[in-house]
């Protein structure tokens, strides 16, 4: 069955934050929708490039040698291996495109590391 | 490097119909915008899923069996081996995300076949 997305309509099923919900699939990608506010935690993705689409607020995504901030309606890919650290100075609604392989948290497992592959 | 990229920006730099424009790259696939008004045509792609998600505008998206009407904030993923036949009533501006390998028009190939990779 093909349905569309309405994001603003999937935002509002969900509250927690740092948790991302699978709201797509495509070839070996999940597109994803997540609510982040606060400080993430360092962390990289060995073999995955990462999209981040903000979709309302500002992101700040600190790398070791800059800091990038994203306003809604800009989007980095932070290519695999590269550390980073998301902060939210306040609530940020963000798109995610990554393999279906990728871990949230990258290398980095820790007991904010979310394992299961949620849809809404 | 890694940079941040501006939807609205970078949808100022052209203003040609249905020529997709690269933005960014990520895994094996490619973040392109285009913009769209009038039809396209039938075509699908038979080993691809491709992410329509519309920043601007109203796209209508036929499909043999329905329509699927995308507005502002909305995408859905047209799965690989499935026709579809892109409609913009007013000028659309879209978001797309697809493997490296696909062609825009799938397996139809028309004086409106784009073949060039171009970045922006």
């Amino acid at each position: 069955m093909i349905s569309k997305v309405n994001l603003a309509e999937k935002f509002s099923l969900f509250e927690d934050l740092w948790h991302p919900r699978v709201v797509g699939e495509l070839n070996d990608s999940y597109v994803k929708l997540a609510k982040l506010s606060g400080e993430f935690v360092w962390h990289q993705h060995a073999d995955e490039d990462e999209m981040f689409f903000v979709i309302k607020g500002t992101l700040l995504i600190r790398l070791r040698d800059r800091d990038i901030t994203l306003e809604k309606g800009e989007f980095v890919v932070i290519p695999k291996g590269v550390e980073h650290f998301p902060i939210a100075k306040e609530e940020v609604y963000v798109l995610l495109l990554e393999p279906k392989s990728t871990l949230h948290t990258g290398d980095v497992v820790t007991e904010r590391t979310v394992t299961t592959i949620d849809w809404v």
